[in-house]
């Protein structure tokens, strides 16, 4: 598996510049993953490259790694947008991990009828965030909205407006016309825990969003998320 | 959100029966759940059907469920096979979840070449079987093998070999093919943390699986099993 750290201060690299990296991605690469000298690792430069590079010793709280060169990179995928509406902590920051790896632009954490009165907060987001981009590859985490606090639904279904949306909506399932291919953007709202009430779903429709059938069976809120993404993402 | 319980002894139910829940059901109605007497409740009866019933009272240790009809339930999907790369075990454990969840009909644990030497225990795997069938409604579980012992690739790839197979496989992101629409069945086998070799993919594509693109970055194996799943599922 890719070793990957991130670089302290964003900017991009070059080939056979070296790099200090600091006391946690130092303790991550020598503790956690007992990487060592000359260990090929890969390194975020924080603004959307990822660098190949060699780790060259250093002191255990700041190792050094000598880029060798940038390592490309897929081309973007379409712009989804997940309105989480928010259950327990442990479901959203699976839902978090799981949309970033598939490749989510931007996750907005929604206060739903029945969202429980608790969200996780911006340390243990941003501390997902990080380990599914180690894990991922990815550059770049999605943009977190409602992490401070999480967005009522008339104010999340205005966000990215202009990309078709659609909810998940068991009542509907195998009613559904598959959703067209996603050119731009799409958004995708699931509800939390008990889905989303009858009244919540009619204000979604009302916003324009269209039901969209996940399968055969009623899915949590995390395993919701990342079918009705991957649906979109790889729709016909 | 809907409570589910388990009959004690398998057989089909019938309208206006009157069910004894054992301990275990009522421990889960009673102190997990906190339902009540009227409490509208369903009920599993191991043969397939799920009943809609009245939690009538009855012993602590032995609720009661007054039976009131058969709930309808959705035509079986297609029959999806998971030749799941053992991941450590909580990441097993997820993905059996999540597939089961989606309406998978075998998930195969499968040792692989980057497997850790460890896997979830039957008594483990029951578990996680029916807490993802009290939540999703599913009558009936996976039939999971391997939980007494993986299975290595070459029997793995024996199952169901007249199903149309799958293999993810990140060096071909982007160059595949989308999966024509699945008619009667489909396998899907992805690796363990760290992917598979490029043997075991040789190997999956000697046994005539086709690669199958994941998304942009590379997933983990519990979101790769459920991502890929849903491609099939979904396939146009």
């Amino acid at each position: 598996m890719s070793l990957r750290v991130f670089a302290g201060a964003p900017g991009a690299l070059e080939a056979g510049a070296r790099v200090r990296l600091d006391a946690e991605e130092s303790h991550y690469l020598r503790r956690v993953r007992r990487a060592r000298d000359g260990a090929a690792i890969e390194i975020f430069d924080g603004v959307g490259g990822l660098w190949s590079a060699t780790l060259e010793g250093g002191d255990p709280k700041a190792s050094v790694a000598a880029i060798i060169d940038a390592v490309p990179l897929p081309p973007p995928p379409p712009r989804l947008t997940l309105l989480l509406g928010l259950p327990e902590p442990s479901a959203a920051l699976q839902a978090i991990t799981q949309a970033t790896e598939l490749g989510a632009a931007a996750i907005v954490l929604v206060r739903c009828a029945r969202s429980q009165n608790t969200h996780p907060g911006p340390a243990r987001v941003e501390r997902v965030l990080r380990a599914a981009q180690r894990q991922c590859g990815r550059p770049l985490p999605p943009h977190v909205e409602g992490v401070e606090g999480p967005l009522g639904l008339a104010e999340a279904l205005a966000i990215a407006a202009d990309d078709p949306g659609y909810f998940a909506w068991e009542a509907l399932r195998g009613q559904d016309a598959p959703p067209p291919r996603v050119s731009a953007g799409a958004r995708l709202l699931v509800g939390p825990e008990g889905g989303l009430t009858r009244p919540e779903a009619d204000q979604a429709a009302a916003a324009g969003l269209q039901p969209l059938a996940l399968g055969p069976w009623t899915l949590r809120t995390e395993t919701a998320a990342l079918v009705g993404l991957t649906r979109l993402l790889f729709a016909p």
